[in-house]
């Protein structure tokens, strides 16, 4: 049994460092220090709240599930992972059982328990500590060309990935919309780059849009006039505004026209209305982003037109191969390296790490995407 | 060049017999005498507004598309149909050249002409009238033991076809969800039976509950309590409750549970609501009801148990498939005759007919689920 | 530690009754009573030559694995299992970590160990003996409206179930063509059927064609006549031939035609032969007969015309809903209890029961679709 | 009523430049300069034989169907054409009408007629003469972006691209195996390379294995050893040394392994059973290849491992979405412009052109891919 160094959040923006024990990994499990982990949107909402949406925090929490490290120990009956070895961890455990399960949709088990989730009780802690023992079954050794910090990021590029699974878009001549350029948003991007396709991406934010198109993750950009209309005529007034800026939107001196699928990833309702009036008939739309969970949206626009709106909670089956592909590097696939914007060293440093995840721009004014930190010793 | 009697609507509520000219029939196409007409709720709107939600109607338009009629006469290069052939007829035409069409997508095809609808112009003139030329390509031939009734009834059932093959849920141990038991609800119903799963319908009207359990439509029925609650919180409360209700119904000594997916056929908000709430994780809703254009919806709750919201425009490539199977007659498929619940005989009776259709019992205490015409002379 | 007896084969046609011990089950196991246990074509194999096709068995080996039971003992950690409940098994256990695990395809899981096959080493040993532990996680417990004998009958079930997974044939309207009236091609039939789909099937045994049609399983019947020829060309001939019987069939007074799809289960290469002549453009035929492993086939007729050949090996995710199928009973669903053509009581009686699986019919002249051995004592 | 040039084929080899009556184009139809055709293997099995397989040419027979032209007059009715436009032809012609067409997979509907094939009566006249008429309906306009030569590529293409349909397989993570690098082979590997995904391709011929890799179409490349077994169990173990040798390719410093899915592109017997030791469990066959149309295959290895062999028979849908792909040049997809090796202008280089077709390296060493010739005037 070995002590731990943990942040532990106590209450809203009451994260303290605390000495934990770790025993040693049990069967099939293995030890990892913890060298990148990145802070995520609902991590944040965790701190400042005490809560994320409707879940309330129950007991003390360790936050932090977009993590990679490097094994320290191993235990009974591991025989594919070795110390030494950099791993990926994929942090909610499913049942394992249940008919979801078996047929492959882990992601949405009842029973499923995620780190850094206040959702099942006990609260399954997270990784911002400077060991975890996690199972092996559930870490993934990096490959040479995979760095750790690739290792984080393989979390949100996990979701991009599920989106992009049940889009089902194969053809390569498609252009597709991403709103939000955020993490999310610019990897969802990123993959249909790399699948060949036209993206056009919006968000409210110049420098966000100006980053994709620069650095590849998209063929255009619009920047979304920020309005806040109350009166639903006028949001769906807005929104058919929003969707025209897309259709003139020029990608190879011609007009973007309507899209084959959108993935929205901000979680706004007045994201979903463009979607919907951006989609062409017969087109879907993928939600992404966790947000406004009532929305008041112009339904009929989208069944009759057969466009179809389509969930995306987390993911499943996604590290192998977002592993085969990060180290495969596709033409069209842009640096993802790039998205990390920020990183912090130490465990005394999660909270200003927390701090600059709030931000949109740093005191240098870089973005915001993700910030990562190392809380291993 | 010969004289046929329509039946043409000038106005709400204002529908005359009028006589027309009709040519013979062109290239490829037929003459029909039309023996049966089904009056659906998009005719209804038409005959009570003048319109139909926001499309207007700019010129006098004969109502009518759910056909079936005798061939009386045909033009040049028809082969595979002769006078006095039972058809029934498709009388949606689409531009059979977008790649909508040649995907087999030809109902969201954007440059579709639908007879009876005043969406495009000039309108396409409906099918109550004494006889109709057609294409003989978007006419079906009956065999013998699928009467000119049932051949009327093609055409909704070809909606809740056209929702099934979108579904995609072929197995037969699943337990759906149908809500709304008027014609296309019980129809929808009506294939889950032939493909051996477990029905439970819902709507506020008992009798029609009663209806669908007592006539092998559903296994199971959920009186809908009617309240119309006006906050989205009690509103969201109303719908768990029906959810509730839906997931306590019986079958087969069970309690249903959670459903495979919904079949959502009324276009009442709150029954979008319930629909969320019941179907299971990874689940489908399927958006068949016209009504609310805009609706307030607990989207997350959906999106987060990745139960997709899937619309329904229509049908394609439904009719050789539905006379098929009306033909063939499985086991666990109802009488469809029974949904025929009202006939008038000529065109002096269409008005009457009209204010049947619009009724939810006739003089007699029957249902009105179905209302044919037969406008031939 | 406890004594139970089993029966064990030591070579061909050696199937001797030993005595083992059997421990307490393990945590996560239960112990099972082997109450109905249905003999297999790969047990007839295994008992009559020592292998099955190029698996030879290196060490005694247990043979059985369509079985159920009653629960006589839990260990620690079953909580959803008791004493006295009845209970399926399925015998599979994938390695449950590998991506086709994860995605639900754990069939095809390269680490699979498959009780009373000598594939994996050391073999995983069968059901048919007194009692067996096994994973409560791969135990499916019966409602009171399933016997044990159904439940025994739900690894074939299983098969079939599979079989019409992979083909995605949602359409009740579909007529379909089942090669081979033997256990597995009833149960696959008997699915169409209850998916409300038409059923033609072949066999070169007139018996179990009648048996078929008179007993719901098939809409209509094709005795295949028993011929071999030689050469190549010949046998296409002959399958022509055979393809022709099956389009001039007659199902509701109509010839059958070609077919949406043809279920091969009798691994014969003249079956696929007529397989891929008798199925339309656009359509499927599943492999799921083990035969012959090395075919000539006339490949380019099926390409041209977009046939695909689709394998079937095994099932996954099948149990729960293949409970919930029998309990349900739809309308369509022969009765499955009639494939149960004898039985056989007691260890002592296992070589009796062997015996009688290698044949076609029994001495009273009843068919032998599917022999029942009660191990328990 | 004009006079036109045309090569028409009056036996093997006959091949005799003929002045024909044009009529001015019909309603609905264009008149196109062909100054662009690619020779394809069944317009040199026509030449060479006068037949194509099974099919006997019973006419005079105008060869060519990969072509792209100038408009040189529109007939009444055409709106969205124009004289001067650059225009591909879509050359075969589906009835419309039958439930394959409507559904959208014209591409195996009974009714085509293909220019150049000898399959219909009368046959359907090629493209290789100095104008046709065409329906505009099935002529695609080029963007100024693509070059008439590329516009004639866009027929293989379409074939490569269907394939690519028939396989759904977004994942741009995947490694796929492509058999036989000519134009088709080719043309398949670039899609996926467009896609993000990784290439090996096999041939027997070394040169057209260095062209693949040394131009962006292939990751990797494996020479076939060119035997000629003529035992089966000798066949298989020469498939299964090429599937080692597939297996052992090295994509980014690591093996290949198993593949996600396999295009086969030669026809050749040995290929196929190559393609199922290569395929992964669960993965796919494309059976593109025209060739040896009854081999000897192991099938039980596909099916036991759920390998399907799905046949791709031309191509539907994908003059559209190839135009768009081409215009858009997505990072990973490489210069097609590379396979267009020689180019033969004016009618009398016709028979040079396919003495050039049937080559494999021309006289300065060159590969011959594709052969295009212009035949307008």
């Amino acid at each position: 049994m070995a002590k731990v160094l943990a942040s532990v959040l106590h209450g809203a923006k009451d994260l303290r460092i605390e000495e934990r024990e770790l025993p040693a990994p049990g069967s099939g499990e293995i030890q990892v220090a913890v060298q990148a982990t990145g802070l995520c949107g609902s991590d944040l909402h965790y701190f400042n709240h005490y809560r994320n949406g409707d879940i309330i925090v129950r007991e003390p929490l360790t936050l932090g599930h977009e993590s990679a490290g490097v094994v320290t120990a191993v235990g009974p009956d591991v025989t594919d992972l070795k110390v030494g070895d950099h791993v990926a961890l994929e942090v909610g455990q499913p049942c394992e059982s249940c008919g979801l399960c078996t047929e492959g949709r882990y992601n949405i088990c009842k029973g499923m328990t995620f780190r850094s989730s206040a959702k099942a009780w006990p609260h399954a802690q997270g990784t911002l500590q400077e060991r975890v023992n996690h199972p092996a079954r559930w870490s993934y050794k990096l490959p040479e060309d995979v760095s750790l910090e690739l290792g984080a990021l393989l979390e949100p590029l996990g979701v991009a990935m599920h989106a992009h699974d049940r889009a089902k878009i194969p053809e390569n001549s498609a252009t597709v919309l991403v709103l939000g350029a955020g993490a999310v948003g610019l990897l969802t991007a990123a993959l249909s780059k790399a699948q060949g396709q036209k993206v056009v991406i919006g968000d409210i934010n110049a420098e966000r849009v100006a980053f994709a198109t620069a650095n590849g993750f998209a063929d255009a950009g619009v920047v979304v006039p920020a309005r806040r209309p109350q009166e639903i005529q006028e949001k769906l007034a807005y929104a058919r505004e929003v969707a025209d800026l897309v259709a003139k939107a020029q990608i190879d001196g011609k007009d973007v026209g309507e899209v084959t699928a959108t993935y929205e990833c901000t979680g706004v309702e007045s994201c979903m209305h463009t979607a919907i009036y951006s989609t062409q008939p017969g087109g879907k739309i993928l939600i992404i982003g966790m947000g406004t969970p009532i929305q008041t949206l112009p339904i009929s626009a989208a069944a009759l037109k057969e466009v179809d709106l389509i969930g995306v909670f987390r993911y499943a089956n996604t590290y192998a191969r977002a592993i085969k592909l990060v180290s495969s590097k596709p033409a069209g696939l842009p640096d993802l390296k790039k998205l990390i914007t920020q990183r912090f060293k130490g465990l005394d440093k999660i909270n200003d790490a927390f701090a600059m995840a709030g931000k949109v721009q740093d005191e240098e004014g870089n973005l915001v995407l993700k910030v990562l930190v190392d809380t291993s010793n």
